[in-house]
């Protein structure tokens, strides 16, 4: 941490800022220059330094954090990429995995319709809402535990593990009965109950970025998950919120590489809803690869104009095939597989 | 909701949509131009218009919205200010109340004296964090129950009531035990596991915008509160996160003025927050009662430099209390009380 | 300027970057932590110190910038306010200064009839837009010089001075010639060969902050103009660019109280655009002078319906006569003038 | 254009809206519904329609525009893409093109020597800028005029078509005296002088996204140089300004797909400025190309460390030559050559 301190501080001012450095058990280093001083502040303590606390003392300019403040997180204590299996693969390994399905569970027979159809496609895993959240009250909000069920049939038919998003800490038991994938969506990215329950059991995560979140806000919310012992989690980029109106939300692409150089964790990336306009979902998969991403996860619907929710952003199932394809060229193209 | 056509949509195209508009109940109304066909749809039936799947279907460019989705919440079907009861007073009517405290409850003595602070500078009831929502693991987390004991002494001590966040869906009952107001904070704005819970509650419920949330999109959180039952729901711009670095966040006025005129629910700011430094919180707030906010929520704390939290936009009690004043001086330039 | 070495920097990288900060003619201060080395950078030199080419060196984490870049602009060089005569009063003293007109000079009759009107109110300046900034090649692009004329026209009825946009450098002495006040708009906030020409004049700025630009870009802005040698700048906040759709831009309040710790230049607000939608222009307007604004410019039409551009956010007269009713009385209540 | 009236408007305020529309030349189709009237406005007419004065009406609740804007831009009335000429190659056609320099021209030997290197690499042409864009005016300006005949010079030795910024109108027939495309830059996007007066010659243009502008912005300000008569236009995504800090800009990825729908016209990416890190620039060149971009424009330089402008971002020369393979071969998994 390096205390900056105001061009008119006052001795009084800068003695009282390293007394309290030296009382918190690290010790201060002085640059004095012409304008002004900055102190840096270094060791080891105990004491939490709470750089707040010090830029509200008289005579301080501003505080600069130096550590990155994830240390579990961060690929700087653990250097090499960590691997999530799924399905026999290793999510964040060389293969590049792909999980599909609808938004939401709609009917058994349309999980397993979509299941067999993915499978075949390529994908790795089944994604399936049975609890939805939905910015409005009165939009359908999933079929609940009915849901699960019938997502853990299309797994008996398939193979394919099932993903799936929890949104209330009560219900992570249930939930973990019958999924083998949790999902934290967007909106839940900070519910920080959530991300300790998520963290106490010993189920693979995918944590999803909020909307408004930074890449290390998103980290900060690996961090709960990973300090509770659950070391299973996969991060995933699905677009930010910005003034841009053509699409629904913007693609961070540039959090892809930056995430990959700053965390062990595998890094995926959810085209529809990055998108969210399904004739673009198969240009913005492609790029996610391209630029490192260990995976994707793509909304697939049979009939996207009787979807119950985000038809407008899912793939018909001969789309999704095509997208393989596609995918499978461009993750050859950069040394990978898919 | 109008269905706007593609340019070269085909007459097939143009009869299935109809078709559609007939068998979900409503009726279309066709505008044929030069370029392309719109087609209104109006009417009323059971089944929900969902947009998306008509924007999925063959031929359709996009699809209009024409009706808010927030009913309960909207002035257009309830014109009259809803009230609030407060202390005696009420949110929502002439008087602009002020709700202060500390971010966190630190400890009994620390709460105690802050309450007695706030209440005698003229706040109306009293803020403080017991269940702490934390970018990081490892910053404090607040006292739990025993901070929500220790608000519930300060209470009895200077009559204040008492609003403080719940977080997790399973605490409702206990928050409900020892507080007045439950508030929702940015991070929890579209947590509809939680917000069907406190729905549930009878008790106020204090809504805070989420950091990305649109105006719209703080309705529809409002609209589940209300929708399972609870009328006592008041909202907060706290501010938003945009690309502006000068100020922790970005304080959205101009919802100010453009939430009472959408609904009837009170409209509270939190300058603290929307600023993020204390030195800027009396102006931002003189600002909110100017653009005619009906309430304030300002974090206050004795000694802001030893703080376990937000110390940064913190007010000692002695700025407050000018605070108050200028609040109530500008309350009167726009015909009310403070 | 304090240079982050990385947790792994060898000996020869941190030697390196000590070596050229010499050779650049400054003193290097080192603190040695557990974990990195911290270099502070003090002193003078002839030499500018580029962040960029010390953040590219081997082995440097990040370069943390620590003076303002700001030296003309900055309140900590020149602690008092900037006053700006402008029509027998000062932009920036005690009295809050209003500048009122139509977006588009769109007729001789329309121009001086507005002139009265805002006049009689009580503004200090008339606003019109002779050259007019349009998103698209095909809507009107004002009247050019004759526009001009005809606001010379309403000066001589009215005694306003007139403030109007110059978009091309080559144009800046034809428009001195007719205007009192240059307005730099928000979308050539960054138009350098604009600043320059209109720092090489000796008439007064209004530059207005371009939306999408931090409050330090646009004291940057300002210290162009001013390093030409031209004193007489007032700075506008306009609203910036953000994901909320319900308004046209996004009123950043906190700018103001900023601006004014930051810069000892007048600061303006404008209402108008910073909503984008009339009915709320009022509430904006006293929320500005609330916050400690100098001045105020807002749009004002004699028939909206039938403006040539704004007509959205344009008050009629009579309105405009009630917001000066109101922001006097506010202006009061901050013990200012209006 | 639809007029959406309010849900309590009058039989008057109708029909006034239906005689204007009228009295404009066009047709009004209503669609009457429970709640309210929305009406369609059908036809042509040489009044253009502006929906702000319709807004404004008494009644109405909202316009919303139905056709694009931009004609000449749109793909819509021209299907096929727009091919531009470069250095015997065509912007727009299989081949992604790649142009690559210095953010700055420095001197004869770095401009020299960097040309060398990105045309042995595989770059179409070469970028440098002699006019630069900085927002601090004690930052260097680029050399002017001097910088255009090293440009000139470095042409005549490799062959490769020069690409530089024009920051003045004024200074338009000087920059065509030396270069062979136009630069737009991102703080110039709506400039319109600046637009009107590279419309006029006949030079290519390269015209950048500003930092805040929509995607339809930037039609609209292609559309500008279009309308004047200059078909050659090549658009160029370079990141667009959000709250996420851990890079400069956020590259936005689906701004690539999206516009190669929209328009007929090349697009082309920035990943040195949408991203600048060098680390990451690799990562996002190939995305680009992966999504559908039909070139890429590259900051190289010789020595980063030593650049006056952007070295944080720019390649050394290898890693270009291996950006330069990585493009290559994503090129051709999307069935295209580089």
């Amino acid at each position: 941490m390096i205390v900056v301190m105001k061009v008119k501080a006052t001795a009084k001012e800068i003695s009282d800022v390293i007394a309290r450095i030296k009382s918190d058990g690290y010790e201060a280093h002085l640059s004095e220059g012409e304008e002004r001083t900055i102190i840096g502040v270094v060791g080891e303590s105990p004491t939490p330094l709470r750089e707040e606390n010090y830029a509200t003392m008289d005579g301080v300019d501003k505080v600069v954090r130096i550590s990155v403040p994830y240390k579990l997180a961060s690929r700087q204590f653990h250097p090499s990429d960590s691997l999530v299996p799924l399905n026999g693969a290793q999510m964040g390994g060389n293969k590049v995995l792909v999980i599909a399905g609808p938004c939401s569970v709609e009917s058994r027979e349309q999980i397993i319709e979509t299941a067999c159809a993915v499978k075949e496609a390529g994908a790795t895993a089944l994604r399936g809402g049975a609890f939805k959240p939905r910015t409005s009250p009165y939009s359908f909000q999933g079929h609940g535990e009915k849901g699960l069920q019938w997502m853990a049939e299309a797994r008996e038919r398939t193979g394919l593990p099932v993903v799936t998003e929890v949104m209330d800490p009560a219900l992570v038991p249930l939930v973990c009965q019958y999924a083998d994938v949790l999902q934290i969506g967007a909106r839940n990215m900070q519910n920080f109950a959530l991300l300790n329950a998520v963290g106490e059991s010993q189920h693979t995560i995918l944590l999803k970025r909020g909307m408004s979140s930074t890449v290390e806000d998103l980290l900060m919310s690996a961090e709960y998950i990973l300090a509770h012992g659950n070391k299973r989690v996969m991060l995933c980029e699905r677009g930010i919120r910005t003034f841009e109106k053509a699409t629904r939300n913007t693609f961070d692409l540039n959090a892809i590489p930056v995430l990959k150089a700053l965390t062990h964790l595998p890094v995926l990336a959810d085209p529809s809803h990055a998108v969210g306009l399904w004739e673009y979902v198969e240009s913005v998969s492609r790029s996610a690869v391209a630029a490192g991403a260990d995976g994707l996860i793509i909304e697939v619907h049979p009939k996207p104009d009787e979807a119950l929710s985000d038809g407008r952003q899912s793939l018909k199932p001969d789309r999704f095939k095509s997208l393989m394809q596609q995918v499978r060229r461009v993750a050859e193209a950069v040394d990978r597989t898919a």
